[in-house]
């Protein structure tokens, strides 16, 4: 396959583990991804659903923690997860905080320096790796949803709300739901996007909910663990509830006593959400 | 509970995933293990599935990339993971080696010094945190199956061939299932166990298997992988198949094209093994 470098592959579930490498044009680095290729991949082209993982996560994390598998190769769902950021950008102080720079791409266009030259994840996704997987490999991109868990989550809403004729299902595990108002959000679109909060407003679910012309078709799915450490400070999935009610957006929160920001938490629940995915893009 | 430390505790699947630190007797030192608490341990007393993990690995491994624990919580399955070592005991050149000393305790009691004061895996899974488990926790200790994977599925085949009074299940993934045949059961078995061969065959699954008096009660699970890069140097399921057959021992060797040695593999057929043990300490 033209400019994929194929790392390694595994027999799982039926299907293919597979992790891919490629040079970039829109991070403009060698970039790092994971598809789980069901068996069904083998006789036509499949739904594609996207997974956009948390802060520090990698390519491989969603394939390791998140129990997807079993039922994707079940309901015929091509599983694809890239990196959280580019690597090796080679800028000063970018691997210095967890939650900002590598491993911290919070899924948008960075239009400050020195960021703006390769922290292009929003593009990324939408755009080259959206291309990648519906071209060289066996996705259908007429059947692409997208999901996510926490910095993830915030991607996943965002990604799908700005491109509603590509993307035709969003959920999400504690998402970061407006991320203009709470700490990581402050510190990532400050130095990524500047200090101009309108240019702010484009990356955040709940700013782009206010502004939205009509719903989200199919509505959206929204898990939240309420033992979740993040939830007071970060998460603010109230104040994405509220914009969808005066949206007229249908939201399907739920909120798990109990649960907490983890994997044991998205496994949990990680059969709901495929299956949620599944109606939308199988219908 | 005395003497048990919980390190910390996560929601999953309607029941706990759980972490724990204790000062082992047998060891000598403080030990982790893992637990996953089915809900219906909430009630009473339930049965409990040990899982030895492979070399290099840890308390978590299986616990993360398992994806045991939907069904165990369906099927009402304790799951207890031990460390696969000592860790910390301060032997020169214990962290040298990834398939010897810390992360490969081949779940063996060494005899050799400098070894034999904390190397002692064989009794701290079958006394020691056996009694936890059935004591502290709610583990019912008359419904206990084991099972496990490369070292690990040595480890369990081990276990419960030498306590089938004490074990009523046992299935493996990708054992280590003849040692004293292996380069990493010489270095293993040499160092811990010393030069006689007689004192390795104590902890060989087809020696034991060769000797064996009875069957083994309710038969016996093991999965391959046939891409496996470590089948033909390292784990000689053949070995075992003949001694079992030699035995007339009840075997389930499966062989799977294209399935390699990792938790792609395992996580595959995980349900399998659960329902296989589930079947046997639920009737």
């Amino acid at each position: 396959m033209a400019g994929l470098e194929l790392i390694s592959q595994h027999r799982c579930f039926g299907g293919w583990q597979r992790y891919f490498r490629h040079d970039s044009a829109e991070i403009g680095l060698p970039m790092r991804f994971s598809v789980f290729v069901p068996p069904q991949a083998e006789k036509a082209r499949v739904p594609v659903l996207f997974y956009l993982a948390g802060l520090t996560c990698t390519e491989e994390t969603f394939m390791i923690k998140g129990g997807a598998q079993r039922l994707a190769a079940e309901l015929g769902l091509m599983l694809v997860a890239p990196d959280t950021s580019p690597r090796g950008a080679g800028i000063a102080g970018e691997d210095d905080n967890w939650d900002f720079g590598t491993g911290a791409g919070f899924y948008l266009d960075a239009t400050q320096a020195p960021w703006r030259a390769n922290y292009r994840m929003y593009s990324y996704v939408t755009e080259e790796l959206h291309g990648l997987v519906t071209g060289e490999l066996p996705g259908d991109a007429g059947r692409l949803g997208i999901f996510g868990h926490s910095m993830g989550g915030h991607g996943a809403l965002v990604l799908a709300l700005r491109n509603p004729a590509k993307f035709r299902s969003v959920s999400a595990f504690a998402p970061v739901a407006a991320p203009s108002q709470c700490p990581w959000g402050h510190k990532a679109f400050g130095n990524y996007l500047g200090p101009d909060r309108e240019a702010w407003a484009a990356y955040d679910a709940t700013e782009l909910m206010r502004k939205a012309r009509a719903p989200f078709p199919g509505g959206i799915l929204v898990d939240q663990g309420m033992a979740d450490g993040f939830l007071a400070e970060q998460l603010h999935p109230e104040a994405f509830e509220a914009a969808c009610a005066q949206a007229r957006q249908p939201l399907d929160l739920r909120r798990h006593e109990g649960y907490d920001h983890g994997y044991y938490f998205i496994s949990t629940f990680m059969e709901d959400h495929l299956r949620f995915h599944a109606q939308r893009l199988l219908a």
